[in-house]
Order: structure tokens, then C-alpha cells, then sequence
């Protein structure tokens, strides 16, 4: 089997067969494919496409590259969540509490973010002693005991995608559906999953702009899980603004836990409580969606979440106070209130101008190897639809210094679209894309 | 400026600026654009094509990447030719001797061939003493004197479409025709021709399988030629069956000689009079074609063609001889005739597959490194339209043994096809393609 020729089926725009993606894929991690040949493809596949059996035999192939976490110690069915990435995204924070204090096992590894603020695992360092580096013995021992960890994600699990997604990150291939669905699904299947919740943003601040481009997506990674026996439900959930208040990390676990007390903003606490709600069915812990949602409301009222959350922090080391003492948690010394200019109503909140201005501040990273300030951040006090009087507090921005923090003003004053009018309320869940098909709400 | 931009750019279907294809190439020559991202770029370009402004800057960019051969000590107008590829080619050999017999100077780089025989330079290494590297000083003073020189062309020519033609054949980008025009035009602008005539191949031997491909690649040429102030014009020329009836090195300077004579076969004769022909209007030595026709007619019926070939040969240290002795050429110790199984018509010879039998015979090189046998290779005695009985001989296998000889006998039977009626005549010239417009004959 020669690559050459594999480019050239692909770009004829016929379909490969399982041999010859697992040829490519093990010949491209072991460094016998070279880059270039690899990088051909990948444009190739932009512009043919891949068949539903081509995407899900190359998830195959990528998850099975490396690495795989057994998590069959752990009694149940385990499910994941993966959000596909948005601003003020800190769904997992609240998740994994509430659906492991609903008996749900939750076995979750996640990454370093990379853009504008810091991934799930950069949030929880912002939390006093808190390991995100556990043992796979001590990993699996918590879930059992507690049902909850979470532990930053290592190297060695599908190496081919980190290889890949590199690449595509410099050939100008990132934005394939296939390739993009590829990707999350043979992360998800390398981590151990049973069964996956997807939660696929959509709008201003997500990577997918329009809601037909998100089913699609939805779609195809809810095809693949379904070809791969995972048990694969997807939401697809408005991103057009920031999710919750809060944008940076320590902001963020504040945000969480709030919500976690019952006092967070209700489009977090309803996300969290639908999402959560796939999972225990998925889980088969519910049978259907209104018994989980009630059920998981319970657990969210009465402090049951919030008391998983506390015993996950401090059965990682993390010190379990800072649910009570918010000052226990990194402080930026600047806060710094950004007044309207204008009196009406907040029309539109560009999420990715939000994104941009936190990670501005220092609240993400624009290179892999940069550091992230956990501190600093923004947390919006007027939100799409809001009325605002002239002088009023946008938002507030918490930052390292008065310049940065006025950097970010100005980037966030553009970010806000204040008009005469109330505008028409979006949908915070766009719809819904299971096995049996696609519902729009 | 970001070659991932620039890949975006032609995967969308925008045009680059001049500027950005400068970018592309220079920084590609001197290896601060890696392989990974041209080859990204190059599948882009295949499928989103090209537009002609672009491609005449991409050729003006590939040869201005390296040395550009100056031509300009030489009085008059140089006009290159050059064939895009075929089995039994052996016009240069031909042509040279008689349009520099009309006046008209030929400077020409010629490059040793890959596939099924050797290029220009191997047949001319045939024949002994032959010198094919000449310095500059020399080369262009033996033009001066006797109005033509053949060299083999140095790698500093053209860096860029070297390095670019060695990635498109490992990752499936080869047949694209902007790509291929391009590579052609720089190479032929890099080696200093003011004006160029192109024969473009067509038919089972041919790159290009179909005529409207040939055309098309043919007013591509074209078009850059016009572009970047080069007069050029194209023949689209059959190459369904070999032309001529040599194939193989040494035969087929046997048979460049026959012809230089008058002796020679009537394709090869009349394909040569039309493209000398070309070549003698734009250096402004001929007002019209049948004028330059009548001229180089008369030219080679004297034999002033076969001495200018003489003098070229004795010029670059070879012996002059072999226009008389053909015995001084290398020989093959095997001749073996294949005859024919069954009476008929040739209906039709695979190009293709008599040029694999010379290559498996030796003639031709199936890698860079690989030394090629000057003395094999296949004579034709039968073409197509030829009237055959049973055991009358379709061709004589040159051959260094038996063996060689039989499994080259075993592809050259299948490469005849033998039926009862006489098939139709096919066009030699296919049509002329000029900046002015497409003439189908």
C-alpha cells in the first residue's frame, strides 16, 4: 500500500477502506508518513469529504493509536460530556458533581484550554492545593469511592489526533466536519467512555457560526459513537453570548459553585440540568428526560451537588473552604467597572470579543506553552436582552493592572451592542440529535 | 504574511496577489515554508484551479527562483521547443540540425528523461564522444558558429519547480494543468528562450488522454507565454501510437539520421516540418507556414539538415561518423522479430505499453539513479492502419538477452490490436493553439 495512492482515491473522491485509513493512521504516528503526504490528504478530505463509515473507522484508528484508559474497574455505565468550546463554558464544574451525587460514575480527564480562557483542569488549579496529576490507581479508587474525579489529560492517549490536529492547524484544515468530529469522538473513546453527551455551541463565540453547520456536526459525531457502540447524544446549545456571567478561571469556579448553591445565572443552571439530564439516562439512571430533570433539580436544591463538589475538592487535595470563603481563591488586584455610554437595551454581546478581551488579560493561552493568570477575567452584570441606563455597569473586569484592564474595556465596549429595542429572545438549547434522529425546539 | 493565510485563501477559491505567490515560492526554495504547507497549498490549487493571472505569476516566480540561463550574447530571436512527452519522441534530434540550417539559433537545455526511454541528452550520449556538458563559454560560442549546441540542463535552473515537481509526485497533485503549465514555462523561461513552441501530446502514450485536456493545457501555455512577454504557440500533436518507428536510444538516433536523410518515416517527417515550421515564424525568419514549410522542405531534401547534424555532432567531440556508420552506435546482441499470430489490420497500438516494454527492455529509467541501456529497445514495422499476414513481423525487439526479449514480446503483443477492417485515418496534427486562438485541424 502506497500513501500516494491513498491521496489520490481520497481525491477522486472515493471511499477508503478501513485497511487503508488504519494504514495511514498508524503509518503517520509512527513517523513513516510524512507530513506533507499526510497534509494532502487532510485537504483532500476537506474538499471530498469522508463517508459516515470512512469518519467513524478513522476515529477507530485514531483512538486505538495510543494509549487507552480502562476504566472496567469502575462498576456502571461511564459517560462523558464534551462541550466543543465556547466563552464562559464551566458546564463540567457543576456536571460532575451533580450527575455523581445522583450515583452517575464520573471518570473524567480533560485538557489545558487553549484560547481565551484556560481549560476545566486551569480552572480547578485556581482552587488552593488542588491536584489535577492523579495515579491511574488513585484515579480509579475515587470514582469508586466518590464517584467523581477529574485529572488532567495525558500524551499517550490518541497520539494520531494530536499529530494530526497540529498539522491541520497549519494547513488550513481545521473547519471539516468529518475531520473536526473525528477528532472529539476518538478522544472521548481513548478516555474510556461508555457513553458520550456532546454539547455543541453555535453563534458568535463558538467555532460552528450557524445552527445547520452545529446539527451537521452534531450529526456526524452522534453517527460515529453509534458505529462505534457509544451510546451518543447531542445538544446543540446557543453560544452567541458568553454562557453564565463569569469569564476566567477563578470567576469561573466563584460561578460554579454559586450555581451549585442555587444562586448562579439560570442559562448555566438550566444547560447543566438538561445536559445532565442525558447523562443519567445514558447511565440508565433515568428513563426519561422529565423523571432525570426533576430528579437532578432535587439533587441541585438541596446542597447535594454542592456537597459532591466540596468532598472532590478535598479528595484531590484541593481545600474545600473556598465554597464558603470565595477570598480563598486567586484575586485579581484591579477591578475595574465598565460604565454604558448609552441608555437601552443590550441587543447583542459579540462571546468571541468577550473571549478575546479575557484572554487579553491573561486568562488564556495564545501559545501552547504560555501561562494562564487564573485571577483575572471579566464577569458580565448585563446580558443580551437587559435594560441599561447611561452610567450603569456593563460589566466588571478583573485584572492584573489599570492598563490591561483598559485594553480590555475597549475591546468589550465593542463587544456590547446596545439598541431602542428588546430583542427577541434566542433559545438557549437549539435542539437535540440522538441515534433516532434530529429535533429541532 | 502567513502561508496558512495563503492556504485558506486558494482553498476558499480567492486569486493571490503577485506578491503572495513570491511569498509562497521563495519562501518555499529557501525552506522557510515546509513541505507540509505547499502540499496543503498544492491540493488546494488542484481543486480550486488557478486563475490565468496567477499561474503566469507562480511561472515568473518559479523562474526567478534559481540561475536564468542569458542568451544574450547570441544575435536573434531563440526559440525553445518542447515536448510534453511521448513513446518514440525524437524530434529534438531532428528539428535542431534543421531549423538551425535556416538560420535560426538553437541553444538548447535538454534534460535526461524519466520513463520509458531516455531523453534528449541519453540518445545524443549514444553516440560516441558525444559531449553533453559543455561551459557556458563554450555553449554559447558553438551556437554563435554553427548556430546550435545541446547541453544537459543543471539543476540550478528553476530550483523551485524542481522541488515542487518532486512533492506533487508523492502526494497525488501531479495532473493539475495550471501546475503543469507553470512547471513546463519556468523551466523553458529559466533556460533564456525568447519565444517557445510547444508540441503537446495527445492520445494512449500521452499524458493527456483526450483532446479537449491537450487543448486546454495547450492555451494554458499559451496564455502564460503571452503574459510574461514570450511568444509562444502550440500544436497538439496524436500520440495514440509511438511516433515514428524507434524506440529506444541508439534506434532512435538511427532513425533522427534516416530521417535527416529523407529516409525516414512519413509521422515523424511531416511532424517535424510543422513544428520547424513554427519555430522559424517566431524567430521572424518565415512570414507565413507555408513559406517556412517550403523552406525547411527543401532544407532537408538537400542535406543540409543531415550535415548541419554532422557538424553538431563533430562540434560537441562526437563522431561524425555514424551518419554514415550506423554500426558505430551502441548495438543490442539480442534482435528479435515478433510476429504476427493472426492476418488483419492494426486497428491500434498502445503507446503506452510499446514504451513499458522499451523501459523493461532497459531504454527507459523507472528511477532518477537507474542507468539506461543506449542500445535497446523496439523498432515498429508494422503501425497502425498497416496491412498484416500470420507470421509476418509486427516489430524487431532489440534486446541485451533472450529473456528481456521474451517478456517484452509477451506486453508488445498485447499492445497490438489486429482486426479485419482497415480503421479510420487519425489526425497527426490535432490543431494549433496561438495567443490569438484555438485552431482545430
Amino acid at each position: 500500500m502506497r500513501m500516494v495512492d491513498l491521496i489520490l482515491k481520497k481525491r477522486r473522491g472515493q471511499e477508503l477502506t478501513a485497511e487503508e485509513i488504519n494504514f495511514f493512521i498508524n503509518g503517520y504516528t509512527q513517523g513513516e508518513i510524512p507530513d506533507y503526504q499526510a497534509a494532502a490528504f487532510l485537504m483532500a478530505a476537506f474538499f471530498q469529504g469522508l463517508s459516515p463509515r470512512e469518519t467513524g473507522d478513522l476515529t477507530m484508528a485514531m483512538a486505538n493509536s495510543g494509549e487507552q484508559a480502562d476504566l472496567s474497574a469502575i462498576p456502571g455505565i461511564k459517560v462523558d460530556k464534551h462541550s466543543t468550546g465556547g466563552v464562559g463554558d464551566k458546564t463540567t464544574l457543576i456536571l460532575g458533581p451533580l450527575v455523581a451525587a445522583a450515583g452517575v460514575p464520573v471518570a473524567k480527564m480533560s485538557g489545558r484550554g487553549l484560547g481565551h480562557t484556560g481549560g476545566t483542569i486551569d480552572k480547578l488549579s485556581s482552587v488552593p492545593g488542588f491536584q489535577v496529576n492523579l495515579d491511574n490507581r488513585r484515579f480509579l479508587r475515587q470514582v469508586k469511592d466518590i464517584k467523581l474525579a477529574v485529572v488532567a489529560q495525558t500524551g499517550h492517549l490518541a497520539p494520531a489526533d494530536k499529530k494530526l490536529y497540529a498539522l491541520r492547524d497549519v494547513t488550513a484544515t481545521v473547519d471539516s466536519i468529518p475531520l473536526i468530529a473525528a477528532s472529539v469522538m476518538s478522544k472521548k473513546i481513548a478516555a474510556g467512555a461508555d457513553a458520550i453527551v456532546l454539547d455543541v455551541k453555535v453563534g458568535s463565540g463558538a467555532f460552528m457560526k450557524n445552527p445547520e453547520a452545529a446539527f451537521t456536526l452534531a450529526g456526524t459525531m452522534v453517527d460515529i459513537g453509534c458505529r462505534v457502540g457509544r451510546q451518543t447524544v447531542a445538544l446543540v446549545t446557543d453560544m452567541d453570548q458568553p454562557l453564565g456571567n463569569a469569564i476566567g478561571n477563578a470567576l469561573e469556579v466563584k460561578e460554579a459553585i454559586d450555581t451549585l448553591k442555587g444562586q448562579g445565572p439560570q442559562d448555566l443552571r438550566r444547560l447543566c440540568l438538561s445536559l445532565g439530564s442525558e447523562m443519567i439516562m445514558l447511565a440508565g439512571q433515568a428513563a426519561d428526560f422529565a423523571t432525570a430533570h426533576s430528579r437532578l433539580s432535587q439533587i441541585l436544591d438541596s446542597g447535594l451537588a454542592l456537597a459532591k463538589f466540596k468532598e472532590f475538592i478535598n479528595a484531590q487535595g484541593g481545600n474545600g473552604q473556598i465554597v464558603d470563603q470565595y477570598e480563598l481563591l486567586p484575586q485579581a488586584p484591579v477591578v475595574y467597572a465598565v460604565a454604558a455610554a448609552t441608555a437601552g437595551y443590550v441587543e447583542a454581546i459579540q462571546a468571541e470579543q468577550i473571549g478575546l478581551a479575557a484572554m487579553q488579560l491573561g486568562a488564556g493561552r495564545a501559545t501552547k506553552e504560555a501561562a494562564v493568570d487564573l485571577a483575572v477575567g471579566v464577569v458580565l452584570r448585563k446580558k443580551v436582552g437587559d435594560r441599561v441606563n447611561t452610567g450603569e455597569p456593563l460589566c466588571d473586569i478583573h485584572a492584573r493592572d489599570e492598563e490591561s484592564a483598559r485594553r480590555a474595556e475597549n475591546i468589550i465596549r465593542q463587544a456590547y451592542t446596545i439598541g431602542n429595542q428588546a430583542p427577541e429572545k434566542r433559545k438557549l438549547i437549539l435542539g437535540k440529535v440522538t441515534g433516532a434522529g434530529r429535533y429541532e425546539f
